[in-house]
């Protein structure tokens, strides 16, 4: 009934659409097996894309030619840049989205993709032979072959949904739970665990009391994540924010007992940078109230979700907890808050490519992976439909170094030390985060991205004119000088310091008072010559000439460090013919196997010492 | 948690949908509870609304003021009037429509109005109190109190759907079926049954060869379902028509012996008049081929419903049959067609506002009562929407006459006859079509439904304009006369006599030759009179004139029929009594308990004997 695929993914969440759309675009032939083609890119949490740390994703994403940017630029209801105020290693473009609108946008696109087939039927398991798995096999017993198989089986895997006292299996609220992957997988030698997430109830919008909280709206000047010619936004909704206070964590606390969390019922890890509300008020004792983000669910529904308060406590607490806070005295709810526990594998059972080691052609991306966020998940399957695509036409493996993206962050990141709570990215984890910025992602990856055949033309060629433009203009810049006659005025009213000489624009742009839109005040023939370049340019311009010094350490560090990265270590290295090294370091030396002593560098338990001994041993 | 409800719909389908609308609109605090938030009013089966007797109904629910046919409208992507070659009885509107469109339309509505409320669980029992019901019972355990219910549960309830040899629980493909209502009503005294319904499988648009087959495109000048002001189309998308063909059906039959239709495995009943492809070439062996059609899923979706070839046969047989079908050679199903068997309650159990006769202020509206279609279900819903809000207003049931609307004898029918297989609307049903056309069903019925606080007042100005000016017009073309010298070229160039003296316009009209486009190019003076009447108006007019003898006929045959109607059957009548009844209408009688000697009169076994016996018996 079906050809030989290339490439069958399986699951249609941010993960599995970014696989399968990448793999199909890059030429394999591509199966997406999903339970439900009418929930594929369900925003099964909170409408919004991006964030600190995760806007530099979507913007990585995008800059390499996914769909996440687009997708989300196409069904944003709000769009705003976090950050601003500090250094641009901090701003985050984040959007509210239309839930609606984002799922669908996401299906059409799919649609669009010729190399691309659907199929709606859970898959039970995979199809395994001589370590190599050749396809997958469904509920209804249908055996699809294909050279590389991609899971991406979210919360999913034996899905077990908490509210209060009571347990249902599920993969979402209302949705059946996958099941026979995780035992297979055991059985061919895979270690699972058990994660835990949850999400807040969703709250009719019209029974809240908007006047009682504080808005938030959109930046005045929206922008996008798209490097592409997506849409601005033309109006936008607001998003509110409230506080609970003393009386709803008393109400919460009242639930305690019944809490699946606190009695024990619940035995996998959650997040614990986006934690439930009973476990905000049971861990920081102290606080007089925590923050109620109000994020609308779209442009006209009245569906709203409470950013915040995810709770698995019983329904009738969560129920009498909520019109305790401010604006919500009357709220409705459309469903409670649950906890859901689903299976997991240990990402240190994967390599850079997201293949596993033990099965080939098998990769594993998103929340089946212990990481948490729509972002992440969207980034592992971008990168697992790329490899799968590569490793079945035979290219070379696509890895993205620490130095070139937070994408490479993250994979290094959960295969090499694994990860005990679902992983979120955040901008600490980063640690050349000035060089990985939201404004050059396009810069950093778009190349790469046109060069294996995902970006597009127009994409490359966008790329290479905001290169040259922002290099002539950094030229020009340091040639065009202004007099103190000129600006000092104007230097005196921005509280800097006026200047005795000549000085070019470019050393102006070095204070920090200064920006490229006042200096475009200076004078008509200054703005004229300004004005001839695109914002983004004067914007990647500007940041190069602040940071120039930030930058520039930076880029020498990560010389210095791609150095170790030099350093490969042969597959079947005998790390037990070290004596040197401590015991922790060969079990997980010889359990993750780095390619490199940079990668090796990284690994939980592998001390610099351990990394000294072995160079030693290699004569390095 | 929840207050007490007026009235809680457990089910948002077709039928949930309207009687949630109807209720909340007319003042009534409603809970719609469903399994699943984003899965509100989904098309099960094809993407399209009306067509041959279905129409008319959509058309009465917009002139009562329910809402599928505004959504019809805001979601259609064709439109075509059917039948419009036969007289205006048989017109019969039909949509296709867009599936994601309609269901998003459908909510946003319901989102709309005030006194409705949401939750999203599985109701998995009623609560009844001295044989009232007063509730419903969750998942979760949760008990909401109401006033009344209304139970659309549609194919959910024990839901099993059959491919071939295999069965799986489900409500729809990869949704849940829901369990405890059945067993619950069985226990309180209700007789439940088991039915059966399919689904074609769904294909990818992309794979299919048009050229190779008959386009249908929309109307040329599309009209739509609602009185209301909903906009016509501008543009459309096409369906295609094909054929199987003796090759498909040889291969249909290797898969017979795993039929679970022909093995026995399915024992519910299932719609004759929509049968699965493997029952028609089984019943009509000596047919060549059967007609296919294809319709587009949406604006920009490329899944395509196969319409003609529903089935339960293995998947593998459904696949390889598919490609031989003319422009089916390189198809790829996005899922296989599949059978699903459900509980249904015969709907004699019911009284005329589907209020079930051994629980008070319970309601059954839609697929749970044996019919089948999106129409049937609306227009049922709507029925149990508007008789639960007056019940629990104190006020009037809501009867619809057999000779009022569609409607009417779709419930007269249910509850009187009953029904042993999905019953589906046809206009054969109505003895009174002529009468109940879909051109008139706001002249019918809005009226009624502004009274009752459902349609607007715009609504009813609108109709009650459409019937004056209807009355001006047919007076003043009963005036208006033509003259030999102006209009007999052209009634030679139509075919029809020519005339010797001055005729009237509406003489003129009577002849079936003769339209009112044609009547307007007589002349300038004529022409800029009709002018100033609507296209409705000029249509209704013109039907009026031309079918006059036959409506006349029909309302004295009313008007016979409904002095039937007014003789009253006390409720605790003594049928035992009445000893020259036939044994079998005793027992109907007792059973179904008619309010009239008209209703007694339509009860399956009862003659037109046993009505005279029990006439005499009453003194008439």
């Amino acid at each position: 009934m079906f050809h030989e695929y290339d490439v069958i993914v399986v699951g249609a969440g941010h993960a599995g659409c970014e696989a399968a759309a990448a793999a199909a675009t890059m030429g394999s032939k591509v199966l997406l097996a999903t339970m439900n083609m009418n929930t594929i890119a369900q925003m099964s949490c909170n409408p919004a894309m991006g964030g600190v740390a995760k806007g530099q994703i979507v913007r990585e994403i995008d800059a390499l030619g996914g769909l996440s940017g687009i997708i989300s630029d196409k069904s944003m209801i709000q769009f705003r840049m976090l950050n601003k105020s500090k250094g641009p290693a901090m701003w985050s473009p984040r959007t509210q989205n239309d839930r609606m609108r984002f799922a669908e946008e996401w299906r059409l696109a799919l649609e669009k993709i010729p190399n691309l087939d659907f199929w709606q039927e859970m898959v039970v398991g995979i199809l395994v032979e001589q370590d190599k798995v050749v396809g997958v096999k469904t509920t209804m017993g249908i055996e699809i072959r294909a050279k590389s198989v991609i899971l991406t089986n979210g919360t999913f895997l034996n899905g077990l949904i908490h509210i209060g006292e009571k347990q249902f299996g599920g993969g979402r609220t209302g949705e059946k739970a996958a099941t026979g992957i995780t035992e297979q997988l055991i059985e061919l030698g895979f270690e699972a665990g058990r994660m835990k997430t949850g999400t807040p109830p969703r709250i009719d919008g019209r029974s809240l009391d908007y006047s009682k909280m504080e808005e938030q709206k959109g930046d005045e000047h929206p922008s996008k994540f798209s490097f592409s010619d997506t849409k601005p936004l033309e109006r936008q909704r607001s998003c509110f924010i409230t506080y609970t206070n003393h009386e709803v964590h008393e109400t919460l606390q009242t639930g305690f007992d019944r809490s699946p969390m606190f009695n024990g019922r619940i035995q996998g890890v959650g997040p614990r940078y986006c934690p439930s509300i009973e476990d905000k008020i049971n861990r920081f004792s102290e606080r007089e109230r925590h923050q109620i983000f109000v994020e609308p669910e779209g442009w006209n529904t009245i569906e709203i979700y409470v950013n915040g308060f995810s709770t698995s406590l019983p329904e009738d607490v969560q129920y009498k907890a909520l019109r305790q806070i401010t604006g919500f005295e009357n709220a409705k709810m459309f469903r409670p808050g649950y906890a859901i526990e689903y299976d997991y594998f240990p990402p240190t059972q994967l390599g850079l490519t997201l293949e596993t080691k033990l099965v080939k052609n098998l990769y594993f991306a998103g929340q089946i992976n212990g990481t948490t966020g729509y972002e992440e998940a969207a980034c592992q399957g971008l990168i697992a439909g790329i490899n799968a695509h590569h490793n079945v036409h035979g290219l070379d493996s696509f890895i993205l170094k620490r130095s070139q993206a937070y994408i490479g962050v993250l994979i290094d990141d959960l295969i090499n030390k694994g990860t005990n709570e679902p992983y979120r990215m955040f901008t600490s984890r980063a640690e050349f985060r000035i060089l990985l910025r939201q404004d050059n992602a396009d810069i950093r990856l778009t190349e790469l991205g046109h060069s294996i055949g995902l970006a597009s033309d127009g994409r490359l060629n966008n790329v290479l004119d905001k290169k040259n433009d922002t290099a002539r203009l950094l030229n020009d810049i340091k040639q065009k000088k202004v007099t103190p006659e000129l600006v000092n005025d104007q230097l005196h009213t921005l509280n800097t310091a006026t200047i005795k000489e000549k000085v070019s624009i470019h050393q102006l742009l070095k204070r920090p008072e200064i920006h490229m839109h006042q200096i475009k005040s200076f004078d008509q023939e200054v703005e004229t010559y300004l004005d001839k370049y695109s914002k983004d340019v004067l914007e990647q311009a500007e940041i190069l000439i602040k940071y120039e010094n930030y930058i520039e350490k930076e880029k020498q560090l990560v010389d210095k460090i791609e150095g170790l990265e030099n350093y490969k270590i042969k597959e079947d290295f005998d790390y037990d013919q070290v004596s040197a090294l401590s015991s922790e370091a060969k079990e997980k030396l010889k359990k993750i196997r780095p390619v490199t002593i940079g990668q090796a560098s990284r690994i939980s338990g592998v001390s610099p010492a351990d990394i000294s001994v072995i160079m030693v041993y290699l004569g390095k």
